[in-house]
């Protein structure tokens, strides 16, 4: 080695470069949580639901720190501000209601609690029985500091209590002894001038839905074939005249296809052919024809009076109506004439249609979002679904969202819920996992799910243990549906009126929202247009159908039952709460789900708690009696450990006593494939008369 | 529900506020790792190690994408390419080497790759015996985009082609077939137009640090008690003299406590007296004095020279000086005259001394950080570290950077290595885990950590199991030590010579860096001040001790053979690698290493893979002989699963041949309580001579 600069001590040069602003900031905020991809995107609650924050806050040496959570509405200024709880490790914890629907930020800040580290080291010095003459003087100065920007009231508390802290007339360990109160803790916490305060980085976003982003019930039906007079094309007033039926079965949004005129060139007939049978209606997603595009109706479906009377109805029901947002044309669309840029040329200047090669959709023209009109393109579609927003619509069904760029749906979405934040938009993105995520966490309220291809306990438990959990939780927030107009699963072919029912029970109670296609779902249409094909024989997608509502074959009572027990139970209504059990049989799913319950303790039942616990059991073997005894972890359901389980079962009524938190149930998909339990820590006297 | 506002069809008012500048960025790349907290801190590697770069990559619909790893030393401009592979699931990998110590930057970029695309629907197309007589027109087209960017050799290459598929000589879907050769794909892919790519954000950033980095042996030893005469104080010529004996016990660190004049005003005493005796030496921690401060040499050690006659006769033998940097002052520091305000005064003009209250440390006066001139002391300590380095000193251990502010150490150690890149820090902050590991993040090439109080099976194989996964092992490199003068662990003080045995193999052999403080480790120094101190009594922080290295109770031997262990086997180096495996006996711990072999396959031996791979077994109980069967995957350690194992055992020499992966180790701890094995797959005939 060779040193070949070695000036003598002291004249090394002072090197100053890239100082920070401000070197004094001593506190460290870290692992600020919930938050998606570092705060790159904002989490979602609904209106009423607390945001929990927690995160790391410590600082040099062994100083003691403040930290505070804070929360505003975005683009205000002021932050409101609560405490944050310390869970040691240099962990806090903190919370804050969602109040309001819209964009709200959050943020952690802490500095050096000057005046708490003195109080701390002033009580150690006082039971070693030191000196503390000088400390008081130096507490009187931090005093001093607060009351110079203290309100007015609180700035003469301060003076006092600094005046108090220098009148050397009483001993210094008396005046110390005397500025350990409370009081003076407090009137300092409210007026801490938080010297070199930290805000963690980046602020954080949350995006406040209303309650019927978690919780809903979804009915899907082709308008077309609402109708009661088979061979009539069904219109809105028909679907108006159904209506009653949708609410009678518990369903609160109503999602109709596209009504928009369909196209003529190269429309599909019957299950998909290319050569449609004379007067084929043709398939809804061919959006566009000489009637109109996007904010047209199919005028056999009526008017746009005809509309806003079918959404007052519903409304006044409780109904919201969904739409389809289905970004795409017919060759025969408006947008075709008037935005040829809109879409792809080819070398031979026809226009690019659907592929999938070799597939071909040539009755399809996709959107070319590479076009160099993007931004007349985006306007244009946002336009129109602003159009539909004036029509009274706040829930959109978005067709294919993972087709079209994820950078216009951040955009699209935030300009939407920007001058309309209560408005919805359920992702129809059957597609791969990051994929449907990143939809989901750029803006989409719900998203359609892989729900209908988990079959098995196994599969079913990793998913929703998966989409119940920390990250995905806290922005993907899944809509479970047993069939669509395009998913006929296998199961549902091949498993009878018994698969139907499990699907659905488990649809209803695993998610806080679900939807069913009918009227197809409750009357078991499971015919495949092939075998091995998940497309119905005889889609309505290609046609219009006529169903028979009153077939006895019909599960609308089971449908009716199960979502009156969602309206009752609050741990159904969240996705929060979900335990999955074993129950030794590898073809029986057991799960509870809890929530606080809605009134809290009603003192009708000493058993009843503040939690709502819903046990649900459901045999996936579409035949055969299957019996299972479930071990319950009775504390960790928020029910007495002490006490036995009383199970009330709601879809088969009576009640059962457990004790010891087994839970034994049996049962036969000939009747039902699932149970639904109410559990309650049972009465002293009750479990008592039970017990012998 | 009131419909306020319904307008009719097509007056829709566009709204295009906070359009991005570019719409048509289809790629999205997420989760691009490794990196820390989102990219806020930089990685840290050796130089030679590879940076395996992980992310999800995707856009909307379904074209192909193009997928590249990007690296730079940070400050310059051209990006290095490699291409990263596609793993499935939207994941992608790829990796560069880490080639120069200093600061480097990455980012993965992806763009759609358009002809990538369009040759996977054209192989669709011409299987499905589709016209392509537009497609080889769109090909044309793409590769004409390509030419105009290329180089002039690639350009007349990529226009023949464009000929070629446009030349209607011939057939379309002879045209078509012939642009499916690679050799086209390849010319395209470096020419690639990248319409609209995306790069990963932030930048992600990896510091390179030298090998020593991560590999290191330390000997930490107090000068002035290196005299050879009882009751002379050493010097740094008596360091010069031990040095043959550091070299031979395989040490290439040696760590001297701080070298700098000592405090008078309230000095310490032997045993932390604060009454000391007459000529006490003082505690070379209470920096400063009339002879100068933190660029002074104390009188007694030497003059500057001899400090440098000490790097270079160390260098000389291939060991490096790393000095202490411990910033505080006594009361007599040269600063407090100086620089009055970098310290705080109390309200009765005194100055601030350390405290732990009610404990009172009158001789050490830390800086106060919140003074108004942060910026002066910034920069004064800044000159102190600079002007060490100008003496050759490449290696600091900072004493306690938690009582220093996070902010002040990311700057200083980013101005150090901006100069000086390969300049090390090693963080001695025995804290909170999160304060440890922020430091870590900031810019500690190193760190201590709490090895010396992880005693048993289940602690040691926790502790090591985080710190060598990520994140932590992307930013912390733990060097472990049994002793140091602050900690005398109970493990130590009753366990005997086993116990100093146990820990220093454990040390040793889980981490590629370890430290030993000598001779009090290697000659079994174990009495505590007190009964339940970790402090030794008579420690040397507040008397010069003389030590018999010849004794025969030394250790000596065994970490001469450890540390020549570690040098042979690259498995010994590196933190990577680690697996524990289960003894059956709660008070054995079992564990291997593997890297890959220095040199490869050396041809000597059919059993030698190109994995170098260690198995260490060490008893935690002093007494007993213990014996343990042992299940090794071997599959796993990259040994050939269909042959025996051969373990050479480095410390008490001999092989083993083991069967089925079934490791047989009997330990005594009246000998040794570890055993360290190179572990090999058996040459088959070996194997068979065994079997029987």
């Amino acid at each position: 080695m060779t040193v070949t600069d070695r000036p003598g001590p002291g004249d090394a040069i002072a090197s100053a470069s890239s100082l920070p602003s401000e070197g004094r900031t001593r506190v460290v905020i870290e692992d600020v949580g919930p938050s998606i991809d570092g705060g790159r995107f904002p989490i979602k609650r609904v209106v009423g639901e607390t945001v929990v924050v927690e995160c790391d806050a410590f600082a040099d040496g062994h100083d003691e720190i403040a930290v505070r959570l804070r929360h505003r509405r975005a683009g205000t200024a002021d932050w409101r501000e609560t405490p944050m709880v310390a869970l040691g490790n240099d962990r806090f914890r903190g919370s804050f209601e969602a109040e309001a629907v819209g964009r709200h930020e959050y943020a952690v800040v802490g500095w050096i609690d000057r005046f708490g580290t003195w109080r701390r080291d002033l009580r150690a010095r006082l039971e070693a029985d030191q000196d503390v003459s000088i400390d008081v003087r130096i507490g009187a100065d931090l005093v001093d500091a607060a009351a110079a920007g203290a309100s007015v009231d609180d700035r003469a508390a301060l003076e006092r209590w600094a005046y108090r802290l220098r009148a050397d007339e009483a001993a210094a360990s008396n005046r110390a002894r005397d500025a350990l109160q409370p009081a003076l803790a407090e009137l300092i916490a409210g007026n801490d001038p938080r010297p070199f305060a930290t805000q963690g980085e980046p602020i954080l976003e949350v995006v406040v839905d209303p309650v019927h982003a978690r919780f809903g019930t979804w009915y899907e039906l082709f308008p077309r074939s609402t109708s009661p007079d088979a061979g009539r094309h069904g219109t809105f007033r028909d679907v108006i005249a159904r209506l009653p039926y949708v609410v009678d079965l518990g369903f609160d949004v109503l999602y109709l296809p596209p009504i928009h005129p369909i196209g003529r060139q190269f429309r599909k007939g019957a299950n998909n052919s290319t050569e449609p049978e004379p007067g084929a209606p043709g398939v809804p997603w061919a959006i566009g024809g000489l009637e109109g595009g996007h904010t047209a109706i199919h005028p056999e479906l009526g008017t746009l009076d005809d509309f806003h009377a079918l959404v007052d109805a519903a409304a006044d029901r409780g109904v919201r109506i969904a739409l389809d947002l289905a970004f795409q044309a017919s060759p025969d669309h408006p947008f075709v004439r008037d935005h040829p840029s809109w879409f792809r040329a080819r070398p031979d200047g026809t226009i690019q249609y659907a592929e999938n090669p070799p597939k071909k959709y040539q009755d399809i023209y996709p959107f070319d979002f590479e076009t160099e009109d993007w931004r007349g393109l985006w306007a244009g579609l946002l336009d129109v679904t602003r159009f539909w927003i004036r029509q009274g619509v706040r829930i959109f069904r978005v067709d294919n969202p993972h087709t079209k760029p994820f950078g216009f749906w951040e955009w699209f979405i935030g300009e939407i819920k920007a001058s309309d934040p209560d408005v919805l938009f359920l992702a129809e993105a059957f597609t791969r996992p990051k994929v449907m995520y990143r939809l989901a966490k750029l803006g989409f309220s719900q998203s359609y799910t892989y729900f209908t291809w988990r079959t098995t306990t196994t599969d079913l438990r990793d998913y929703f243990t998966e989409l119940t959990a920390p990250p995905v939780r806290d922005f993907f927030r899944p809509n479970v549906w047993p069939n669509t107009p395009d998913i006929l699963h296998e199961t549902l072919q091949v498993g009878g009126r018994s698969a139907f029912q499990a699907r659905f029970v488990l649809a209803a109670t695993l998610a806080a929202s679900y939807g069913i296609y009918g009227p197809a779902f409750e009357l078991g249409e499971r015919v495949p247009r092939e075998p091995g094909s998940e497309e119905y024989l005889h889609s309505e997608k290609y046609e219009i159908r006529h169903w028979d509502l009153e077939s006895h074959a019909s599960i609308a009572p089971l449908i009716r039952r199960v979502n009156a027990i969602r309206h009752a139970h609050p741990a159904l209504q969240t996705n929060d709460g979900l335990a999955f059990h074993e129950t030794g049989d590898d073809q029986v799913l057991a799960y509870t789900k809890r929530a606080p319950a809605r009134h809290g303790h009603d003192g009708r039942d000493a058993g009843d708690g503040d939690e709502d616990v819903i046990l649900a059991v459901v045999t996936l073997e579409p035949q055969g009696r299957r019996s299972v005894a479930i071990d319950l972890p009775v504390g960790e359901l928020g029910l007495d450990p002490q006490r036995p389980v009383q199970a009330d079962d709601l879809l088969r009524g009576g009640t059962i006593v457990w004790h010891d938190g087994r839970a034994t149930i049996s049962l036969d998909p000939a009747d039902c494939p699932a149970a639904i339990l109410h559990l309650r820590s049972a009465a002293a006297d009750r479990a008592a008369g039970s017990a012998g």
